[in-house]
């Protein structure tokens, strides 16, 4: 089969050949029908600092998919030949202390599809069986692909409590632009949008922002202090990481308010304990992965009742083949570039 | 009538004499039979930089109080003379959104007593109906004084929920102290008490710290790993406001756990975002002052009841007259000296 | 000034000329400008049963209210002359434990407008200053009044957490109907009107019901079950008190779901509590009331934002004077007449 | 092997010979070191109508227990021969939408040991790795085998949220017992025991009772109010079933209160919906099982710190041989008779 896979520890990646993989006795074999590209995908094609630690090639890439069931291991139940899947892709061990207790997306071992293990970018792709989700048949291969990010933002969402709420949402990337969409349609009310690329903003509006701030052309925290009265708003969502936006978004949110942190900083943060967080009475929660299979049931749940479109989300749809192109595009046209999905 | 005051805007305090205050007609006098003095009283004694911006003399000083109700005002609706009463420090306008909302503790526009109003370092206080809260007869005078710092601690463990888990609680100084009985009176299973002082430490085992850990001679961090199984405690108190303090405390939390922020650093903090709250699921909630009356109500119930023993926190008994003794063992013998109360 | 007031204890209501309330020292004087009329009301006019036993005549009946502020009292602070008001019709004790934490709402002693003192269906009305709620005055009169009952349906949809979610809303009456709009506002998916009456069932459509299920031609346990997998609902909000409602609610919540108890059975109802509870692992709420003022904040940036349009709940419009109009229209054509306002 | 069970549709036990079970290749051979009586043996025992509906003879009975671990499946991961191990009874699909989402003691189509399947009353058992859990050395074996109705009612006072409150647990047979032990370890101030028999309300004393109320002798209702101020409690748990119970319950928890279903009725109860639930805007769950793993984590923190001492509650201890005898102890001796372990 062809698969896009990095083959030694340098930048770039190949199109390969290699055998189809065969699934173990707890494990499902899946022809990929859509795979899509992720932002920790470029920084392996790049061999940034972080992918030379934690990838050992060879390796084929990518851990967001849909696809089809082709057979199943010996041991596999509930799960056929013939569903229409896509997976969680972070694999948990099934026996630590936050797996026994319904919180697998803090799994103390988890492994990765695409970094710990063979991922998407192929024509077929073995997954464990605790790790298949099965898509509703009415939703299609490019947005079951984009589920598992996706994924990230409802958690985020559900997490905030935004019903009835204003909401600010910093970094209007990948999972800020789902966050908009997803507290759109779960009842926030008002949903600020910030940040400085006037395409992402434009899209923002159109899933759901009542508001777009470009932090380069206006005070953020002016704005959305003016724009509730004064208090700031109910929830932040911080989705960009930025000290900057971390500042802004401890500023702007109001006493009793709810501040969620998503966004990976690539070092250590400032804040102000005291005036921010203390005096503030504020509530944080740091958020990662996925609810399994909470957060997936809550998606589907959306997208099949039609309540979110993702259609401005998927920028760009291309052929396997074309991955050079794609990554070209993720790299030199990030703004312009919110997904891309592909097809083997 | 007696009072301590700070009479102009240099170090030290004096004791006055002034006429007793009369009550407004939403107001009631109060005969103190107690009065405690807090680290803030202290700052304003030795008129540090906090002060100087923040105090106009002259000041009657102190915010912790028992005493009986001598006179109410003409508007003054269910509290009648004689009653056994305490006072809430933190008068709320009652307007603001936070006050219509039951979050008074989190007003907009709060007045403390002893720091914008004549306080509870005297013979006679005055004070609006809206912050007197009627004593339980069973409760000593010393200890209903000492309500208003009980009722943070007992705001931060309400809101930790620590009933069943383990805590850990940085800092032991009176707040951190008061934590560790909370905890130990509502259900916490495991009492871990950080300090470097071991009179304090000693004092914690007391008040139901199940292991104390002096950091000075102790990696905390790896303590209390090694007495959790390798996961880190349930939940973090941070009562210390120091950085060092923060740092363990983010680390020794287990993933999907509770830290809760009470200690006021002094200056910005700095915290590894994607590490130590992202990741791991964390939540932190910031915490200030006391949920008017919930929490008195809660307290009142722990005390009344004999669930909360408060004795070894009371170090040191003296008349009003002896403030500068009292002043002085706050200042130059902080690690015995837990609590102070004066009797006018 | 004139009124419409239950002058003896009979059957029915008379328009009477009396002079306008003065205000006392906590109290305001209020210029109506729309009063609107509560099944409650009906009750009175038709001094039935509870009426007898509650209403103690002569009494200016109504609680439902917009108005402008005439003057207020010596002791009134933080409301002028001029404002654009509602009232919260519970005039909480402000003193028992209740009103003590921030939960008026279920407060022990509280006085109702129109049934313990008078109220809102005159030319002017006075309230205690604690009741008084001041408009956005982008509301219009009409809307401002409803928000009294629309504050019961925003309490218990805020209660039941709906977002993203399926909801079964049993009676559409008008706090069924107002439910409906306000879950359709805050983000539930599948909104289910369940009653027998076809007007109003096509009212809940037009408020954002996403299925009407007439239950004289359906079996709606069947439908809500079919229509979610097998599963049942996420949440019930039963809206009418019949048993018949509360038996189909509970068969048809899935487990671990949620069921709000709002409306009013006449006498005890008998439930399946080992199966359709305990079994189910099922939260039950009972709600009253209105959060003061969390609710009401909650409701005016839901109307001052656009998010909820009540126009098609107020059907009918009338001058005070044609109080035996609105009165026909509430007794005899119940299925037609959801919320009458009547202009002083 | 010796195993006790129903070998034909008819009343009583037996004692009999019969091959040692071989575990599958997802399962687990286990040396029964004890096992414990629950009503529901007492039930098949006496093949009561629930039971001939139920039950399908040949089968050995029996659901708690505690053993070691002699062999285990070819699939099975993380379970060794030796480890020392007790069972969820419960065992549920772990594909329903529930086990997908960290509620699989709602499972929608769990099998039970010793109802569904050979159960825990012989020398050895063989159960699925999905339901085995490892016990804490230091907890012995009786106490061990004990864990499955303890863990009902750690279930139970965990969802009651009962830190800080009082308490009243209504029925003090095994789970009303253990409820109120678990609620004096984690933090309820005062817990008020009804039942009535002396035996029973003796141990309630002993295991963290505040109070017995003998409700033949006493009006509970009237007393839990006598206590709590007029108020009520805070929080019921209902452990009884009995309609009484619930009524009782149901007049002497306070407004905003919180009130826990766990006991079964044997048929359709009645309630005050109005004025009980509604008015008192009480909030009610219904609990079942325990939490899959998460209650037995928590559990095991509670036995292994040694903060709840279950010696007062395992009445009896006798030989497997022995069953007649314990079985007349539980149907003659009821109510001095709690928990019967035997050893085989």
């Amino acid at each position: 089969m062809r698969a896009v896979a990095k083959q030694k520890a340098t930048p770039g990646l190949e199109l390969i050949e290699k055998p189809e993989p065969v699934p173990g006795p707890e494990e499902v074999l899946i022809q990929v029908k859509a795979c899509s590209i992720c932002g920790t995908d470029v920084h392996i094609y790049q061999w940034d600092e972080w992918s030379q630690r934690r990838i050992k090639p060879p390796l084929v890439l990518g851990h967001e998919v849909a696809g089809k069931v082709i057979s199943v291991g010996s041991h596999v139940q509930g799960i056929s030949k013939g569903d229409y899947v896509s997976a969680e892709s972070h694999i948990p061990c099934g026996r630590c202390v936050y797996c026994h207790s319904g919180r697998a997306h803090i799994c103390q071992n988890y492994k990765i599809l695409g970094i710990d293990r063979d991922g998407t970018f192929a024509e077929y792709l073995v997954i464990p069986q605790s790790v298949v989700w099965k898509n509703d048949l009415s939703i299609l291969p490019k947005f079951a692909s984009i589920q598992e990010p996706l994924g990230n933002s409802v958690h985020v969402v559900m997490e905030a409590n935004v019903a009835g709420k204003s909401v600010a949402v910093f970094g209007t990337g990948i999972t800020g632009l789902f966050a908009i969409a997803v507290a759109h349609a779960v009842g926030a009310v008002e949903i600020f949008a910030i940040d400085q690329h006037e395409f992402k903003l434009n899209l923002a509006k159109k899933l759901g922002a009542t508001r777009a701030i470009n932090f380069r052309k206006e005070d953020s925290v002016k704005v959305l202090r003016d724009a509730t009265g004064g208090l700031g708003v109910d929830v932040v969502l911080e989705m960009s990481g930025a000290q900057s936006a971390i500042d802004s978004g401890l500023k702007a949110v109001r006493k009793g308010g709810m501040f969620i942190a998503f966004g990976l900083p690539s070092k250590s943060v400032t804040v102000d304990l005291a005036e921010d967080i203390i005096f503030k009475g504020l509530q944080i929660k740091g958020i990662t992965g996925r609810k399994i299979f909470e957060t997936w049931d809550q998606m589907n749940y959306l997208l099949r009742t039609g309540k979110l479109d993702l259609s401005p989300i998927v920028t760009h749809e291309v052929g396997l083949n074309e991955f050079e192109h794609a990554m070209d595009l993720m790299i030199n046209h990030p703004n312009e570039t919110i997904k891309v999905v592909m097809y083997p």
